[in-house]
């Protein structure tokens, strides 16, 4: 296994092969080439080849892989078979959509706990997990810190929260504030959900299909 | 202005320039190196310079760029000063989370409707966007068609009523489904945000920072 050095790009794709195999496995399937697989994911079978490479051998020649042991190696890649904790803060609209429809499990995350400004909220559960006070954080963190917070608050808070978050020690903010957020030198991971450049990649492709139809 | 066979690469950091630029010019800042731009992107200034290329001639040597007329062309590339239409199908958590926060106008787009299947909503606005009847759908893109649908469905739901947005006419699809749409050789743009991918990419770098911190 040569696991050091993986592109951005191939880490990027990894969780899409997740995706793919674990539907597979899902409808039962056992066995896939790598072109079957590369034409349901609209990429060429080389370039799978090429990608799982970083990580091991897998598939035989002629036989194509075997979808359960790859959904497996790639899921321990990605670290879904370890159990991560996990919190969000700020249960607005986008903070209630994640707790009530994102499988946070499957991802291999529990989530803990949730917190809000809101007083109507606090002392509430959603799908069993209870909402704090926003205020109660350190005092929460100070016994266990989680690995990973969901930062769902307004824009306006969105620096000064993961400013609270950092110094209680989590290293891990899956940001969805649309803000560039910094850490001053502390090691932490961010993921940033950007819909607003999704968005606008859209309009790019739909303003040239238009221009052309015209 | 040299316009076509931009590479999808240089096509997903655009918005990220877009947004930076923006910030910028919300803040009053008129001129900015490539240098001090890439700073804060993260990336290199010669990077800029080759991105930036591919639209025309930017910056003047020595001077910088004028963020006002960078964030212009910028924006004009990505279609913000062109109005598209958009309706948002499914008014869940999520659906509403984007109707109430998300600055549609800024992207360039104008929400005309929602459509949801819940008679609790129809016929109620929110940020006074009118909720229709699922069943509607096809009435209401008789008229006019949309240029682009926002999917916020459950799941089970999203090929279908992907399907039934594009025998309306539809040419755009936001999916949030986190299910991989097909369209049957019409040609539509589908641009999704997978949750999941994003999440999956982060514990893939706490699982590597946490195991080199033991």
């Amino acid at each position: 296994m040569k696991k050091e050095n993986v592109s951005e790009a191939v880490i990027r794709r990894l969780p899409r092969y997740y995706r793919y195999l674990d539907e597979l496995y899902d409808k039962g399937v056992v066995r896939i080439s790598s072109s079957a697989l590369g034409d349901r994911m609209g990429i060429t079978a080389s370039q799978i080849r090429q990608d799982l490479s970083c990580f091991g051998e897998f598939g035989q020649q002629g036989y194509g892989y075997n979808i359960q042991e790859l959904r497996r190696e790639v899921g321990h890649i990605l670290g879904v078979d370890k159990t991560h904790s996990l919190i969000v803060v700020g249960v607005g609209n986008l903070g209630r959509a994640l707790l009530k429809n994102f499988h946070f499990a499957n991802m291999g995350f529990t989530v803990e706990a949730a917190f809000d400004v809101d007083l109507r909220l606090v002392g509430t559960t959603i799908k069993g997990i209870p909402i704090y006070e926003l205020r109660q954080l350190e005092a929460y963190t100070h016994r266990k810190v989680p690995d990973v917070a969901v930062l769902t608050v307004p824009q306006s808070v969105a620096q000064e929260t993961a400013d609270r978050l950092i110094a209680c020690g989590i290293r891990g903010i899956w940001n969805f504030t649309n803000v560039e957020l910094t850490a001053e030198g502390e090691d932490v991971q961010f993921e940033n959900v950007h819909f607003a450049d999704s968005l606008l990649t859209l309009n790019y492709r739909i303003t040239r299909t238009l221009a052309q139809d015209t």
